[in-house]
């Protein structure tokens, strides 16, 4: 893994390595969201911030209103990879450089809102400033999730089945503008089945996949055949391209025959592709693509 | 009112105007912090962001772990300025410039730390994002707070004594980025008087009266030559110099000799200054000084 974002993710597991975890914290930095409470309370609470940066994570000319949109679900699809907690407040900062139009940061908000409405998120506070150069936006969500149906990323086991939901590669073409997070799904998921691990891919197969078995202390192996392309995309793309915002799962193997069978039920227009398979041996990485990027943070 | 921070006001206002709320909101923007809760809960959560940008809430040349201190210490000011609420768990995102080092993200997130273990405030995650230029942080911090001491900026009655803790003015020569947030002086407070309204003096006392007075639907009169200074600070210093991050509260004229002999008492060190007083004509704004400044959003 040396994408950029892996160079990301080390950092801010290093960055936040002395910091005081505080009470109650039942999974921290390097989980999809921060889970608060006692080990036998029967809801937990879900923490989770993201931000997107402008020329990073969107174009000054895309549409303000879906920058507000893409804000806040990339938040709540944190929340569905936890096995899809109830997003219930959230405080929102936006630094604005001075050429920025009012329209703009009505845009922004509008679609935010628009969003959070139909999520039953509630806005309930948020801060402005100016900034010198450059445009920031930042949301914190919390919310909730029932103990028994919260999923760890720690959780996958050897011979364990790997799904993902979707299809993968090309989401910068537009689909990260516009994706829906997979609460939905998650919820039907954590109902009727007992998952190993969660995560949202956000950063792509490539990167989220090592993330995940490193957190479960396994490997994998995955046929790069199987996964399920976006329209365009190669198999390169399916693996590397970041943003799908698709969920990656495992499952114990005798679970799988009985899960297809439902999901095709119970979601006929949205794909479900094993892909692989856990194994113990941590080293074991096969399949997939050669990952290559530029770490921003690394070579400091 | 007509400093910069007013038009910011103004303007999270405006942008939050038609966002839904959620449930179980009693205070949302325009306090401190969002207050979540129902009524008659005993405890209610607390939530509130707060963000530092390059060149406008720091330099690059301040030490980098005063800034990460600084970051925590804005937010558990406004935990104060509810009434002295308990900061549980933060949240910390972080977006640099290629240009930034990794002693000076160490230097910010060692700051942070120290403080926030100082507090019992647990860093339970973040986000670390590259931007093209400029250097932005932002925390969210959750908690909670005894519903019988919580204060809002709404409560100032006709007749209250208009108090302030500390000495005003002149804090960008330092004091900005070393001041205690007043958390054990709220504590004290609410546990010993019922006090009409409060806020912390975040943008100075010019703008942040005249928004606790309009929150509370009421007028003030000051005397100017009351007003506590800080070395060197002028009186028209005291009024208009942002970052005091020093409790203003109002509280009934009876218990203003009781709450001057015990303050003298618990805080020998620490100046607590009566400045003047609320009446009931929500025009009156007497004392004071013309407050003048560049209102980065107004124009636009």
């Amino acid at each position: 893994m040396s994408s950029r974002r892996a160079g990301e993710d080390a950092l801010i597991q290093e960055l936040l390595r002395n910091a005081p975890r505080g009470s109650r914290l039942i999974a921290g930095p390097g989980d999809d969201c921060a889970v608060i409470g006692r080990p036998r309370d029967p809801v937990w609470s879900l923490m989770k911030t993201e931000c997107l940066v402008e020329g990073v994570h969107f174009r000054s000319d895309d549409a303000p209103r879906l920058i507000g949109r893409k804000l806040l679900a990339r938040a709540l699809s944190d929340f569905a990879a936890m096995g899809g907690g109830e997003p219930r407040h959230a405080l929102v900062t936006l630094a604005a450089p001075p050429d920025c139009t009012m329209d703009r940061l009505r845009g922004i908000y509008s679609g935010l809102g628009s969003f959070a409405r139909r999520y039953g998120v509630g806005i309930v506070g948020g801060e402005t400033s100016r900034t010198v150069a450059g445009f920031f936006l930042s949301v914190s969500v919390i919310g909730e999730i029932e103990a028994k149906r919260c999923v760890f990323r720690s959780g996958a086991k050897s011979g364990d089945a790997v799904f993902v939901t979707g299809r993968l590669g090309g989401s910068i073409k537009g689909r990260h503008l516009r994706f829906e997070p997979r609460l939905e799904e998650a919820r039907w998921l954590t109902a009727r089945f007992k998952l190993g691990a969660m995560m949202d891919l956000s950063d792509g197969l490539g990167s989220d996949l090592p993330r995940l078995t490193g957190a479960s202390r396994v490997g994998y192996r995955i046929d790069s055949a199987m996964l399920p392309r976006a329209t365009g995309a190669s198999p390169e793309q399916a693996w590397a391209d970041g943003e799908d915002y698709e969920l990656l799962f495992t499952i114990s193997r005798r679970q799988v025959a009985n899960l297809m069978t439902q999901w095709r039920r119970a979601f006929p227009r949205l794909n479900l592709t094993r892909i692989g398979e856990i194994v113990r041996d941590r080293g074991t990485r096969e399949g997939g693509f050669p990952i290559s990027g530029y770490d921003h943070f690394a070579e400091r």
